[in-house]
């Protein structure tokens, strides 16, 4: 429902930013990216060897961190003139995340939420780079 | 997807939360009520008529913020002791989303950001209302 | 410095809020707890007694996640006709940083960054009190 | 006040960063920008000639979302093994500060809360390059 509710907005937004899908799109996968990554942090910190989490739950957090600066700078659409701010923000997003991922990854055997949060984190990767692409095509 | 993700996330926490669903609900509600909230205060920010949307855009902004934080505060799913804390953020949580969806709905007509916006801060209010409605139940 | 900054800036708002040094006094207590909490949060985290500080942990992320909020809002000055608003936000918060400095209190003796983080919420409590006897007052 | 409790908050670390009083100084630094910031956004909102500060609006909101996501992450200090992580974000905060400082400052002349604004933002660009370089520096 979310992803048709912020699309759906971006439509009627005064500025109508050409690539509106791409935009509603990488906000969801940023939003989800942040509930995962601060839900997988609680869940690892929960668990019997959380010594061995330690840098799970300290990367969770940072791409939490970074991933809603990103949905909430992806939601002010227009970025006319400050182009390379948005792809600075979307590159170092795109590395919190795919390095999160690797490291949910390593526990996705022992922990059910680590997987969920890998693929969580490997869908904001691939969004925020369909973000970059929709940037460089001609409006 | 995301709302699946969470759920799922949830049942495989180790301490394994009884409302589960309820949680995952209401932080899936509180974080597409921050997307729709941001986006909006930065499409009222470009309308014509900006300076009759002040108050809808603090009221975005201060929504999306109290948002940001109950779905943070959810996803540490394990409130023994602390109950009454988290009823305490859900009830602010409700009035402040109480409040902006009416705000958006009384700029609905001219502007479908605002209508959008007003929709997700409703069901914002509902999934909180429905989550402290859980908390009360027995286990 | 930042303190003097913010309380200039407020002095200088078009609005001219009639407590402009409570509310900066305020805004600068919460982004100092946002600051110690979740510093504490990731030296707690570093600990070789880490399962014994698990509560800590999450209240410290919960209340870094409250203080963020209420000094975000209290940033937009202007609350007519909204006053309801801030005085839950402020109630809210004062309960999470009460409960905060009590768990880190605990754990004083202890580390010496539970200690500091301690005297942080409580130096909150005491800004958001403060606040909320200036917004009852004659104006 | 605050400054001199994160630095002692992180000497008392039980990791014991090497670079603990450039790490408190940056923290300090982005959350100062963090308040200055979100203050500004509402100041300019309110001013007469809003129209002409929406770009100023959207880089404060910007600029208030990367620095909060920077003083976290720095809050994390053990970056052993991801300092390219941390130099990615300190060098796109850098970015958002600095264009957010020359914006602001563009507004100084005509309004106090720009031009406080606009220090905070260039303290920020200076804290987090000083903390660059105190990561290329042998512990």
């Amino acid at each position: 429902m979310s992803a048709v509710a912020v699309r759906t907005m971006f439509r009627s937004h005064p500025e109508r930013p050409s690539n509106a899908d791409a935009i509603s799109h990488c906000i969801e996968a940023c939003f989800a990216c942040v509930e995962t990554c601060t839900a997988c942090a609680d869940a690892c910190l929960a668990e019997k060897g959380v010594a061995s989490l330690i840098v799970c739950i300290r990367l969770n957090h940072d791409c939490a961190a970074v991933c809603a600066a990103t949905g909430s700078i992806l939601s002010r659409a227009n970025k006319v003139g400050h182009r390379q701010l948005l792809e600075a923000q979307l590159t170092t997003c795109i590395a919190f995340a795919r390095t999160c991922a690797a490291e949910c990854q390593r526990h996705a055997d022992m922990h059910k939420h680590c997987e969920i949060c890998a693929k969580a984190c490997q869908h904001c990767v691939e969004s925020c780079t369909e973000m970059l692409t929709s940037m460089r095509m001609p409006a």
